[in-house]
């Protein structure tokens, strides 16, 4: 199968969306890989897979390369002598952050007709902005943390006890995270949330939480990856991240209970169903008191959590055969033509 | 001011956005117009200001004006001569339905950096889903209508008392609606919505409800309409909905007390701010014993709902000098260069 990786983005996960998609050269290796990179300036390169390296990107070298441009059913060369589509099977969004998690690039593939493994607009609104995610869980009787929002122009008041996790709504990767102790403390980490984002949410820090990640998604039947505790720093700044993006190679499964394990399974599926079909997520939980609660969903984890999957690139395969279908809609201008004949009677 | 106007769309309500669309005409007279028509193919075409009605497209006659492709910064007319910009100040979102409604249109404006009115993709993903837009009104603290919530495959089950209107979730213009009197009509009117969609909404249907429709958008200050009270039948069926479309003149006020009056206005602020920011939206609410109920939220408002503003034109140039700005993202690539050098380090 060939598989074009769309990367990069006007994100602020763009590097490591870079490092993402490098790993996949050695977890796809059945496949044929086409690269399409998205400059922070949105215009589209095909990059050579065997040339591909960090390096091509931070030296900018990838200029070089044969820009793109998107049309019905595909990307396409330009020159001279006309313009030319880019073939492949399926694309795999894999922009973490701006672009690819929040409905554009899914909006874009829709549009152009272009076959597409990532959550679709409506799973992408809903899972890049943490306040609105939390509303889903809520309408699916999926637990959360319990939490308090607050925008930009809001006092700056919270009536939950330290400490607590300050979040942008909008980012992933930890970006603009701070664990706040103190009262005093609130204003700095609210300043440095709010220079990414206009929103925040608020969370109580559950110090020592056990924190447990699970993958999938529905082919033709249920997909789900082994679940594993991830072994985290008090939590992982964007520096620490790389591992998780870089990561090509099956990890073990957590140590906990069957309840437990069918518990979160059994959140994860709600989440997923129908909403995230045609995508491949991961969803984070917290175990508090024997009571599974949805931390975040990630509509594009880092490396595509291939790591979690015994099978990866069998699975792509089988997301791409399995893709949901949009309604056909078709439009035969009988209404136009009857306020016409009308209007010729009037 | 030169304004585009987008119109059509790969949608259930592409006619009647081909009627918004020449209303503009007799609304915008101060401004240039550039009508570029999105096919029911998801193709652009440039259709000529002067030639516009609704016959060029029932009989596929536009087909004889320029194609225009999507590029950075604006749409592009493609030659052996080379690619030529299309001249706009603002895009105006005039596509009804899918593509306008959903965000699709929103994210593409936004990937390729052009200026546009209408409501974001965050906006548009909750807006044109009325089970999201029962959240977003309960976070805020906007009452609704009570509802239940049906999906394709769910038991056909409901527990409210009838009788009953049927929704499906993501369609506007009353498309795939019915009232449902008694429990065995229930089947047939599912059956109907889910030929639209593969989600409903159940709601009570009050009978001889007051119905209000309050218009606006925030500038460099709040721009409110009057508040209409529209003279429906039962319910607008598609047919009766060409008059909202065509309306270009304006209405009377509805006779309501000055505490409705503001209680409405306060629903719509809290709705539209500042979410809705770079849009001109109409909300429909509902009075009940003295109670504003958001009904549904109109992202793209027939004509605009022009007819409810004394300076509709005054206003779709304020709104073009106040859009959102995008935060702009610098990417340095300082942190692929910090992994380069640790690894040549290593």
């Amino acid at each position: 199968m060939n598989i074009a990786i769309l990367f990069g983005g006007s994100s602020f996960e763009h590097e490591i969306s870079i490092v993402s998609a490098i790993t996949m050269k050695k977890v796809l290796k059945r496949s044929t890989l086409t690269y399409i990179f998205v400059t922070p300036q949105r215009e589209f390169y095909l990059i050579d897979t065997g040339k591909i390296n960090s390096k091509l990107f931070s030296s900018g070298e990838y200029k070089k390369s044969k820009q793109l441009f998107l049309k019905k059913g595909g990307f396409f060369t330009e020159s001279m002598f006309g313009s030319k589509k880019v073939s492949f099977d399926v694309a795999l969004n894999l922009i973490h952050g701006r672009d690819g998690e929040d409905g554009k690039i899914s909006s874009l593939m829709e549009f152009f007709s272009i076959d597409f493994i990532s959550p679709r607009m409506e799973a992408s609104a809903l899972s890049y902005n943490k306040l609105y995610t939390k509303f889903l869980a809520q309408s699916l009787g999926v637990k959360t943390v319990a939490y308090e929002y607050l925008s930009k122009n809001d006092e700056r008041k919270i009536s939950m006890d330290y400490p607590v996790i300050v979040k942008p709504v909008r980012l992933g990767s930890s970006i603009g995270v701070s664990i706040v102790r103190a009262k005093d403390e609130l204003d700095y980490a609210l300043d440095v949330a709010f220079e990414y984002d206009t929103d925040v949410i608020v969370e109580p820090f559950i110090e020592g939480v056990k924190e447990y990640n699970q993958a999938g998604c529905y082919t033709d039947r249920w997909e789900l990856s082994i679940i594993e505790e991830p072994h985290k720093e008090e939590f992982l700044d964007f520096e620490k991240k790389y591992m998780d993006f870089s990561r090509d190679s099956q990890v073990l499964s957590a140590d906990i209970s069957t309840e437990i394990e069918s518990k979160i399974q059994e959140c994860f599926k709600k989440i997923y169903n129908p909403l995230f079909n045609g995508s491949i997520i991961r969803c984070d939980f917290f175990v508090v008191e024997g009571e599974v609660l949805l931390n975040e969903i990630n509509p594009i984890p880092g490396s595509m959590a291939n790591y979690l999957f015994s099978d990866f690139e069998g699975m792509v395969e089988r997301v791409s055969k399995n893709l949901p279908k949009e309604q056909s809609i078709t439009v035969d201008y009988q209404y136009i033509h009857s306020i016409q004949s009308a209007k010729g009677k009037a």
